[in-house]
């Protein structure tokens, strides 16, 4: 094995890559963009210094991170040079979140802010707005967030640039995505996961992706280990991730500004070159694309030193790096000395609109990076071409007589959707596409996969749509730089590993909340889960694999965003799938099988059924024309396979027992009208489950969650419910609901139990029913399967 | 930059390692192994195929995995010889948790098996019970899992092998752990992220980590990303994080036995000669570890072509190789041929024991890997030596009127904990010890750094046990490695992002609740998290980093195993984590704020409230002597706080009013008895909140958590929770309270509302509230800070 080495891209470039006047202009744009981020960090006041600086100029609470914030304003100069000179469609991602400065000042600068909130004009009044409103009560977040133009990524949370960029930049073949990767992001997993994404970048089909590995040697208060391991080690993993990488390291504004212009020049042409080359002679072996490392100085241009402590360029400059200003008079004497350093008369005209040469670099209109209508994707979104999803309708003349795999049909249908939107539609998941029997898919697409393919591999192409990585992360990443820039899709994943992604969820939920009241940023496509492969039919891998409790992490989002599903059968999972797909800014969790299960509903059934999101099964209920005495509720499809075959021993047994069946496939329908938009009404809630009647729920998830929802119904105190009590292994499906007692029999014993006033024969029921149990365990211990009778059960109605 | 190469690595290396017999010797176990793998997954009887296989002879379900099986079984025998030769002290993790049989097998040959659980014998019954159990009703996982002997590892979710391989080879210097890591587990994103635990391995105190990347081409139905990329580019790969990888390749059995016990060699003298020159001469400058990179084909020795398709070496070989056997005679005699062509009479003697020859390179007793001890950390855990933590109380001459940094008292205490265990005691954190004011633990102890040093760089020493790395998965996979192998620790981290290790948290509470079941794993320490820079006090962060949803994730775990603390002042955080630090199997969750905040109780009274977990604070209390007019309730430090200052305006405005203020440390108090070890029961509950006054519960997180607890109280219909809903973004610590409605004003309002019968002077004491929340937003909207009286609140009593 012999690793390539780019000693040449660390060497220096030949020439002078920047004219004098180019060079000023770049100095201009970049000291104008640090003295206001530095401005928004400290003043409510005196924006412009036109007078000395003063105590009562200072905001009270300085809050924010200066430290990344002068190295993203010089990327993004350059970039924005580039693209004056390129004309490229390109966005930025900003991994440091921390750099919301940065982002806010250049949108400013570009007039994107002021177009955007017309109230912070370009002008001496803006500027003062601009700053105070930064990390201030009422104001803007100190990262870049929703609120900020130009942006899809919030940074808080690190670790996802690059997957956002890349999503950002599939089916886009013209966008340049450039994403800044803090050091300290880089040694998160799903960043460090996340350099395999180049892997699957189609150079014919997608947009190019340009890393800038942006090292500035420290986190909060440790230095980062990509910006202290060995040089050519550090050469050696980027190379090793296939790119070819391109370092740009000092202090020095003029060289570095050289350096950066130069290498630029270089990637960007790399990037134009393999592009072209690929779409004419298409895929010609390997791929390597550019990337830049950045070595500049944490803090760059603020206080060199202060009391005798080094602040530029360590990790004491990562936040604020003067904070006692309003007390301390040497103190505020540093800050106007820093902040009078970058020469605002220069940079200002009188009315404090940056003068001309300040804004020379800048593109026109939508060119401007932080303009880029990708970055507000909801403005390109197109409807997809919806295919008619009764077309894959499974024939149900009798409830619970026929069997589907409803994942599987459910392939066919998005086939077919896959089919008719070939340029806006993609579905992500771990490797398990197949697994979770959706493989119609690859009737119309294949894995997208750029490496090398061998015989007996299984639909790969370079132009697949069906993106497989064995990373959560990358799956959930990808999709959202996707639906973020204006298109559509899926990801399926197993459902007690979508765990793996709980906090990116909550960082796109809190996204979708935000945006939802900035109308300059338009609706985008619902981020769509299909959870299958779930709790109760993991017969081959057991425990691990058996964990229900994302519904429990996404319902404590807002309600405004977040949407559960549990179609009981095939045809329900179609037109719950079909309702998600054409919906906007929602988290849609749709959790079911892939195993053979009861068909219930034909379509027309299955539609009424999920518009209404929550129905009487009057076909399984004995209560017709009169209160039940009890209710069997169910949410998810093995919950309802086990309440309709203990409706069917209620029947059998005790056939004057008024039975009311409840399918739930909408969760938020439990929730009270107040506090969900899709919550029922008192009154109607109380129509379906009755006030007084005890009601058995059997529930797919943590039997607490149902709970939670209802606790101020009317009836609360009669539901009773079942579901998974974190009991669980390697074994039958049957075996498995009797482990957490959601088992038929259990359910009839939990009806005998709480019904009031029955008969003895209900007693001898209830041990009928313990036997049973019995039966199916010992059956289950020997034979290593469930009884027939178990598995092949049907509805004798 | 130019990259290492190790071409000389992947050269053949001259010479044969193995004399005949002892090629001889590791092929019988490994044929006996894999043999013993394949008959785990297919056979229910007929262990030792003495007649025909018949259809009756096969399970009825075939669940298992085999793709990856018969590659540990090689890497197994391999390494069991070495140590035999060696006396190493050698642990493995098996990354891809399908090999479950695989483990099984190995330690049935090597005796553990057999000595673990005695009625599965190394005679023909015992084999025949080995083979049943496997994947079968009553038996054991399909993965390495709690239940396999030898194996802290259940890899049933990929990514952290290589994370729990370092946690183990922590200060057990005489340890040699190899990591065998899936090329399906290398896409994920935590794993990508722990190649850079090489970095932090110090080669003077602890032990070696021998990372074995298994390429078999194929997760489930795709290539793998890591078995396809060129050579050079895997090479430099894993020469940029630090490694020299030796490569191990082919399918031809002699051949790769020469070749692994070539490598094992040159790789076990390496890592003895860097230990050595290290620990003689102090840290000398680079340290590279050796690996090795080991492609084999996926399934190899099984099936090669079945019904005219190709199964070994590709992804169909992933599960059940042969799926029809019990109804298809021609894949029957397929499966019998497979499984004779193991000779399973030259492997085992007439009673089905294994014949000497093929377990000759077995170690003895502890040495087997199988029988590792530190895999059974709890043989080996010593209590901590336990420092007095009322040493470090705070004074507290009367309530709220003093104030602390709760963090940083525990951070004395912490410092003390490291001083006095310094081999067995760790502080993990992504870079967040210092923010999170734990830093007078630099005074015992540095971070682990073993990269460069510069001036001004922070306590950094390659022998520092605080363990800070910017991937909150490599915080949690070295600590879990840690404590599974018997030692002790913390994991400091922002509430927010303590989510980014959701799935990993299941895993090890799987863990500890199957281990509680199983007498021969002995109890572990706690997992321990101090979750600070919680929701209340993001400031500088905002929205982003505001979510207090990891006590909603861990209280879906099994009650036996988790607890939830949330202590409102310095001194009863410092009795909690007292208490923390000497509990054993299970998962702490302590929530504690690091900014200044009252103090309320003195360290006596803070002992008491926290033993009893819940308790009326009398001193804030006016009901004395009878039924309270309503009970405030509150827990974690921010909502106390409001919450007093609620009852001091009730005490000032309203005074005959009954207040009643209860506080709750120990969260898991509120459920019912019958439902946590720690719940109260229905009496004690009812003497605290009264069955019937109204509750206003202040709480730290979601709301309707406190509801999913408390919904079967007696009180519960008149319980109000205020909490976290979801609103926030930079701003002041009192603003985010209002946003939330949980301030103090709205706190006397929800009063007020709730308790029937009041005067007019309540109402008007109501508007003065709403008055007053505008007064604070106001000002805070103007000043960009709290008003005076809010930010110097105490109590008066």
């Amino acid at each position: 094995m012999a690793a390539i080495t780019t000693a040449a891209a660390a060497a220096p470039i030949g020439g002078r890559s920047l004219a004098s006047d180019e060079l000023n202009g770049i100095d201009l744009y970049w000291r104008a963009a640090n003295y206001l981020s530095a401005g928004q960090i400290y003043l409510m006041d005196n924006p412009l210094l036109r007078e000395p600086l003063r105590p009562e100029h200072i905001k009270p609470r300085l809050l924010g991170h200066w430290g990344t914030t002068p190295g993203l304003n010089f990327v993004y100069a350059h970039l924005s040079r580039q693209v004056r000179r390129r004309g490229t469609d390109m966005m930025w991602i900003i991994g440091p979140g921390h750099g919301g400065p940065a982002a806010v000042a250049t949108a400013w600068l570009d007039g994107t802010y002021s177009e955007t909130y017309p109230e912070v004009g370009r002008d001496t009044e803006g500027m003062r707005r601009l700053f105070r409103r930064f990390s201030f009560p009422g104001g803007v977040p100190s990262h870049a967030a929703p609120e900020t133009p130009g942006s899809i990524h919030e940074g808080g949370e690190l670790g996802y640039s690059l997957a956002h960029a890349h999503g950002a930049a599939f089916d886009n073949p013209d966008l340049v995505v450039a994403a800044v990767i803090g050091d300290g992001e880089a040694e998160t997993g799903p960043l460090a996961g996340s350099w395999f994404a180049g892997r699957f970048a189609d150079p014919v089909r997608d947009g190019a992706v340009l890393p800038i590995l942006h090292l500035n040697g420290y986190k909060i208060a440790g230095p980062t280990v990509l910006s202290r391991i060995p040089e050519r080690d550090l050469a050696a993993l980027l190379e090793g991730h296939g790119y070819r990488p391109y370092v740009v390291s000092g202090a020095d504004p003029e060289a570095m500004h050289q350096r950066m212009a130069a290498v630029l020049d270089i990637v960007l042409d790399e990037i134009a070159d393999l592009q072209r080359r690929a779409r004419e002679s298409g895929p010609t072996g390997e791929v390597r694309w550019p990337m830049i490392v950045l070595r500049s100085p944490k803090g760059w241009t603020g206080p060199g030193e202060v009391d005798g402590v080094r602040i530029e360029g360590t990790w004491r400059s990562h936040q604020v790096p003067l904070t006692d200003v309003r007390s301390d008079p040497a103190h505020l004497r540093i800050l106007e000395e820093w902040l009078r350093g970058y020469r605002p008369e220069e940079l200002f005209d009188g009315d404090g609109a940056p003068v001309p040469e300040s804004t020379a670099l800048v593109p026109e209109g939508p060119l401007r990076i932080s303009a880029n209508p990708h970055a507000n994707g909801g403005l390109l979104l197109r409807d997809l071409a919806m295919p008619d999803f009764r077309d894959h309708a499974v024939q149900v003349p009798s409830p619970a007589r026929t069997s589907s795999e409803a994942t599987r049909v459910l392939g066919g249908f998005l086939r077919d959707v896959m089919a008719a939107n070939p340029a806006d539609f993609r579905v992500m998941g771990p490797d398990e596409t197949a697994s979770n029997r959706l493989g119609e898919l690859f009737q119309a697409t294949d894995r997208a996969w750029d490496l090398d393919r061998v015989a007996g591999d299984d639909h790969l192409a370079p132009e697949g749509r069906v993106m497989e990585v064995l990373s959560e992360h990358l799956c959930q990443g990808w999709l959202e730089g996707y639906l973020l820039t204006g298109r559509h899709g899926l990801f399926n994943c197993y459902e007690a590993f979508v765990h793996i992604v709980d906090s990116m969820v909550n960082q796109h939920a809190k996204w979708l909340k935000v945006s939802r009241d900035l109308p300059w940023r338009r609706p985008i496509a619902s981020l769509n889960y299909l959870l299958s492969s779930h709790v109760w039919r993991q017969d081959h891998n057991g425990f691990s694999h058996q964990d229900p409790g994302f519904i429990d992490h996404v319902v404590n989002k807002k309600p405004e965003i977040v949407r559960v599903y549990l179609p009981p059968d095939a045809n329900t999972l179609l037109a719950t799938a079909d309702h998600c797909l054409r919906s906007r800014d929602y988290i849609n969790v749709v959790i079911a099988g892939k195993q053979s299960a009861p068909d219930y509903l034909d379509m027309d059934r299955a539609i009424a059924h999920c518009a209404r999101g929550v129905g009487i099964w009057e076909w399984a209920s004995t209560d017709a024309g009169r209160e039940p005495d009890v209710v069997l509720a169910c949410a998810g499809d093995v919950p309802t396979l086990e309440t309709l075959a203990a409706a069917q021993l209620l029947r059998d047994y005790l056939p004057g027992l008024g039975v009311r069946v409840v399918n739930v496939v909408d969760l938020m329908r439990l929730l009270p009208a107040e506090e969900h938009p899709h919550g029922l009404a008192g009154s109607a809630y109380d129509a379906l489950f009755t006030p007084g009647a005890p009601v058995i729920f059997a529930f797919h998830g943590y039997p607490w969650l149902i709970h939670r929802l209802t606790y101020r119904r009317t009836g609360h105190d009669h539901l009773h419910v079942r579901g998974y009590k974190e009991e669980g292994t390697t074994t039958t499906p049957f075996d498995m609901v009797m482990l957490n007692d959601l088992d038929r029999f259990h359910l009839v014993m939990d009806v005998i139990d709480r019904v009031p006033g029955l008969s003895v024969k209900a007693a001898r029921l209830r041990q009928h029913m313990q036997d049973e149990r019995l039966r199916c365990r010992t059956h289950t211990r020997e034979y290593g399967d469930d009884a027939p009778d178990i598995r092949d059960w049907t509805w004798r109605g």
